[in-house]
């Protein structure tokens, strides 16, 4: 065993957490004439789906077994995509090269999550491996500009996303979330550590009290890339789950920075958005207007 | 009846919602040589502490009632101050000035705080009052600079609080909540619509589920208050349910930017945050240091 793992053109491995993403980078890959290894996580990725590319299992406690199995496979680019279900920690068995990891990774774990991000980064490359955006292998995954399902926003909506992205870049050198949800040009909640989904509940259980003064069908989820986000591995993404947290949550609509999000799940979005009378759009990140 | 209260020095009126701070105000005022007259609203105010002084009983939904007592009372000046709850609307019976402001209401519940706060202050003065800060009647009941309860904070802590200062000065503008959470420099929750209560009891359930990487008795709840808000109305408020809320949160402690919130129940302030291990400091806007 080798402290670096082979340079060269070897296939691209894909740390592949749940839903379909993994496999849309997967079959990017391919068609552009790229071998894939899907290292397929327990508990997260969808095992009748990575059965159809070669694969190993892994456990995100195991990183010294991803580190050989990658390095066997001769990959040295890596993608991570898709949903990671944390384990409870203690419940689960770490190998040799985890548990020496630890102590740095307890230590990323006090930061923000850039912070972790970029730790965790770190430590890929000292171990020879070079971080790519999911991305960079498909951008057809990315949120383009424009309307991604349902209608067109009104001018009304569009002056709340306008505000949304405002309020974004002033938060931005925060390292806080990537959302916020605004209502006739009042801002109803900001993301930080809970996650989208937790806030559109949040907005959701609001609303069922009484405590938000817009009616139902009024108000943006608008979603963003944080300043100085390391676009390989931490931009936000939105699918169905969005789309049903959002009308859950009596919104109109969800806006996302183009080019700056991932679409979850893309195949269903149309039909889960014209269900829920949700409007997913791509805009610029300086919306003009206000 | 006239449709101007009168003026020149008449008893000042409190407009009398929940706890203790109302009789503060009153005693106050009453120590300064000032006449009262409490108009205590229903469902809020302390019945047994209302009897020791001159007052009415009025209804949140009686506007014309309170006019028309406040007018024969010969008060001019205004105070409000308490906690309200919040009726529900369509189980009260409004009065005939109630009905007619209604629209007018609804159209500024469809703005922000501010909005709705400025636009109520208006109303007031059209009708002949004026609006005074409990805070110009009673300057003790503000936070004062320094150790209001339980320890001085460390230096890691006074750094969390500084970069909770910088999150709200750069959200200030947006008419967003007063408060967030920082722990070891990591933006945990900022407020919004819901309340600096709920938002803490939304932190207390992050850390149960194991999403804050921070250990308890680590983290800071800042409060701040909003950029050109009307100080007479809206100073942000501390008390027993804030360090309470703070410590099932598992937060070290509550900074507050001196001068610009109430204390509210200052006499239980120091046994509840020993108590509860809990600090309370009054802090510069600007704290030096980062």
């Amino acid at each position: 065993m080798t402290d670096r793992a082979p340079t060269g053109d070897g296939p691209l491995a894909i740390i592949c957490g749940g839903g379909s993403l993994p496999f849309t980078v997967a079959d990017a890959a391919q068609r552009r004439g790229r071998r894939v290894v899907l290292f397929a996580l327990h508990g997260s990725a969808d095992a009748a789906r990575v059965a159809a590319y070669k694969h190993h299992w892994v456990s995100i406690t195991q990183v010294g077994r991803f580190f050989r199995l990658a390095r066997t496979e001769t990959c040295r680019d890596l993608v991570m995509i898709g949903g990671v279900v944390r384990p409870p920690i203690r419940n689960l068995w770490m190998d040799a090269t985890t548990v020496l990891l630890m102590p740095r990774i307890i230590r990323l774990l006090r930061g923000g999550d850039d912070h972790l991000l970029s730790g965790m980064m770190a430590i890929l490359e000292e171990n020879g491996f070079r971080l790519i955006g999911a991305h960079q292998i498909a951008p057809e995954i990315l949120v383009p500009e424009g309307v991604v399902a349902g209608r067109m926003p009104t001018e009304r909506e569009r002056t709340d996303i306008s505000r949304g992205l405002a309020l974004l870049r002033a938060t931005g050198p925060f390292d806080v979330g990537q959302a916020v949800v605004v209502a006739y040009n009042y801002v109803i909640a900001v993301e930080a550590a809970e996650g989208t989904d937790a806030m559109l509940a949040r907005v959701a259980d609001l609303r069922r009290s009484g405590k938000i003064p817009t009616p139902t069908g009024v108000g943006v989820l608008v979603k963003a890339p944080k300043q100085g986000q390391d676009r390989r591995v931490d931009l936000p993404s939105i699918g169905p789950k969005t789309i049903e947290g959002a009308a859950r949550a009596g919104l109109a609509g969800i806006a996302v920075v183009a080019g700056s999000a991932i679409v979850a799940e893309a195949d269903r979005i149309a039909a889960v958005a014209d269900r829920a009378k949700v409007f997913v759009v791509g805009v610029a990140a300086h919306e003009p207007g206000r």
